[in-house]
């Protein structure tokens, strides 16, 4: 836990790993070699609905998920996959701490026009692969 | 056609109703009686992604997030259903014009803890329920 009581959800550990810390989020890179996809995690301890960040967050968060979909186009350029549409959301059905999914979508990407949460099929990225991603969203 | 350019997609009709018109959105409730949901649409012509909108743009559209999902509540109260977590998504594979998702999501929905979208069953509300929900998100 950081000295401001924020912490990210164990839970984000099974699918996901640390890629940056942003000026609100942290920012994490899912480790699943279909999409470029990033998690935004506000740093606000006990945040689980956007109406329970402050306004001047709210803000922060909307800049930060403009910036998480430039990273993403960055990173489909990176692998010569350029994606079609970017899917924004915030769920937390499962893990309730505030975050919001970036996803990098294709028409041939498998799941078209389908939403990516809770379906199987996850790999993760080849550890190369991975190093060149986290590398572009640490910039 | 508005006399800004905007129009919603004729392939929202199919789902959904118009509810009302906010500073920034062109609000519809979705007729599907297993959840309270708004639609936001920004009345801005040729939006596809959240960064084509200038940033107040952005702005209020993160104000009208947070406030349908007031509505959504609000909704899911007269209905004596309240909520367990809201669900926020732009996503816009199937119609790329765009426009965010607000629903309410209960343990006990049917879905739950999948997201709704691209899932059959919907039925549409009743017509005095569907009254009164429109007159609140109206307000």
């Amino acid at each position: 836990m950081s000295r401001d009581g924020f912490a990210p959800d164990p839970a984000f550990d099974a699918g996901s790993g640390f890629a940056a810390d942003w000026s609100l989020c942290h920012v994490r890179l899912q480790d699943d070699a279909r999409f470029p996809w990033l998690i935004l995690i506000p740093r606000r301890p006990g945040v689980v609905e956007i109406a329970d960040l402050a306004p001047a967050d709210r803000a922060l968060l909307m800049d930060e998920i403009v910036r998480a979909g430039d990273r993403v186009r960055d990173m489909a350029a990176a692998l010569d996959r350029p994606i079609d549409k970017l899917n924004v959301a915030a769920l937390g059905n499962v893990t309730a701490q505030l975050h919001v999914h970036v996803v990098g979508r294709r028409r041939d990407d498998g799941l078209w026009p389908d939403p990516v949460w809770g379906r199987p099929g996850a790999t993760p990225w080849p550890d190369q692969t991975r190093a060149r991603l986290l590398a572009l969203v640490g910039g």
